[in-house]
């Protein structure tokens, strides 16, 4: 029986609930728990042979923790002879460290592909990775989904006028483009430059935004430094308002705190890391990617049920 | 030039320098750091190219950022031109998770194995294993080493009288004989078994403990039920005093409290894992593993640039 069954492990359990209902399954059940000196315990309660499992895992923050739950996981779904284990991450984890920026440093992002197939994992389904590059670290398929058509179908919905998508640094442009043809708009970029070593940097904003609605798209927002002061850049030169958006929520340690004291009027982001209580902030809004995930899974489940056919 | 390093990560930062004092050297320069969304940073701040490089981390609490910090390490040493990785462990986090007790469960100590080769290890020294099994895990060469020699030279040192060495399960008998030998005592075993199920084990003492000085020894002490019961059933059936020791004082939970509280006289470990302050007790002796992990890096190093003769 090559059944599908979803299993989530701890970090985006409402995700994988919602995944789970849209391609109309439950999730299989499985325990994850620590052991009293933190050790990972994880106990499968339901025979998964011959299927094609999924496991929906972001690795969020505490990042090595989600990431040896992943491996664990993959570990007893190989041994309990599941047929094929194809790992949901809407969130890639260490993806930033995809070069070697100064020399003798680890290239993690490249480490974690090796330990996923290592374990055991025979296909990845992950959503706007940091680096298109990161898909050529795997030996195994990838599924790259995109987060820019929700991010853009949810501003093409509020009905903005004379709008401009503004990428806040030289590595976001392209991103930016995607979103400025679904919306029907111009593009603008902060292009930072520091003319010496330890003078401040400058913002030079190119692109027309004298009184525009802005549009502020990137990845990641991590500490939100830079989305900020590009947001507060773009009203000091003229924006009529700003507004941001992100696939990924990072959101660690000043960020909350400088998106609320920013001129951002509202953050859009997707649940590919949940966001905590204590992140909570009026201004942001958060769109599921569940349908999409959902139909990525669909999709390659069909794919390779008709593989069958040639086994 | 095949020089010898030895680097520290988070774990173990005194051994390791202990351990670079007793070999002659100084410890490698390398930060270790988190960044702000908890992901780890590493860099190396010296050329190791060609080097023969030795690493010291125990797999602690917390085991999966010590394991990550560690793998990075590899890969990071790997990029930079190591001509060796020699992992030194003294403690191997997740051995106990060494074989399918139920169905569908993981084999963690073997991921491990397979993770931290696909890192780039291509050696690991290693202490007092939970199953001497765990070194077929590998397919690099891996040092065992004894912490016995250690906890005997202190209780011979002693000099006590009519001793009597304990395994506290049956487990752990081979490793009470080889105390039992160096200390030319008689060994005893605690003989638990649970007549059914949802029954209250029965606890049976094999070997005669009337009047002796009982010293029970077991690898691993964790949350510490198995040593204090045991050694308070020694007392009640007549043993004169009870020590304990073992090589690895991974101590979580309430083991603290259970040994302050139970008829141990005084507890005997190794710093391959270290004592945090809060883990205080007056009970506890703490040994040090650095002359014996010092050595055989020695002997390891000596190996490997007589190999050189062979490249
Ligand atoms: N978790 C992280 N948080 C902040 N910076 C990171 C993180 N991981 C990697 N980096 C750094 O971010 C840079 C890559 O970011 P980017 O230039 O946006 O691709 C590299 O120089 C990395 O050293
Ligand atoms: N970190 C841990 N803490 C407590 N028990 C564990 C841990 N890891 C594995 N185990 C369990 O301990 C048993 C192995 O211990 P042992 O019988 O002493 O070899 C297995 O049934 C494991 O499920």
């Amino acid at each position: 029986d090559h059944s599908l069954k979803v299993f989530t492990l701890n970090s985006n359990r409402q995700l994988a609930e919602d995944i789970a209902t849209h391609i109309g399954t439950d999730l299989g059940e499985c325990t994850v728990q620590r052991f009293s000196d933190g050790e990972i315990q994880i106990n499968i309660e339901e025979s998964i042979r011959g299927c094609d499992v999924y496991v929906v895992q972001s690795t969020c923050s505490p990042v090595n923790q989600h990431i040896m739950e992943l491996l664990i996981m993959i570990d007893a779904l190989k041994r309990a002879s599941a047929r094929s284990i194809n790992i949901v991450m809407p969130y890639y984890g260490y993806a930033r460290q995809d070069r070697k920026a100064r020399s003798r440093e680890p290239i993690t992002a490249k480490l974690i592909a090796d330990l996923l197939e290592t374990a055991g994992a025979t296909r990845v389904i992950t959503l706007d990775l940091h680096a298109p590059q990161i898909q050529g670290f795997f030996d195994i398929p990838i599924d790259h989904l995109q987060g820019v058509p929700i991010l853009s179908d949810y501003f093409e919905e509020k009905r903005l006028e004379d709008v401009i998508i503004v990428s806040p640094d030289h590595g976001g442009v392209t991103r930016a483009r995607k979103m400025a043809d679904r919306l029907k708009a111009p593009i603008g970029i902060i292009d930072k430059r520091r003319p010496r070593p330890n003078v401040a940097e400058i913002m030079n904003i190119v692109g027309n935004i004298e009184g525009k609605t802005a549009i502020l798209i990137d990845d990641i927002i991590d500490t939100a430094g830079t989305i900020t002061l590009a947001a507060n850049a773009l009203i000091e030169n003229g924006a009529k308002e700003v507004y941001a958006c992100c696939t990924h929520p990072v959101l660690s340690g000043p960020a909350i705190e400088r998106i609320d004291n920013s001129k951002i009027k509202e953050l859009v982001i997707t649940n590919s890391i949940p966001l905590p209580e204590e992140k909570y902030s009026d201004k942001i809004t958060e769109l599921s990617v569940a349908p999409l995930i959902g139909e990525a899974i669909v999709r390659v489940h069909e794919l390779q049920s008709v593989s069958i056919l040639f086994d």
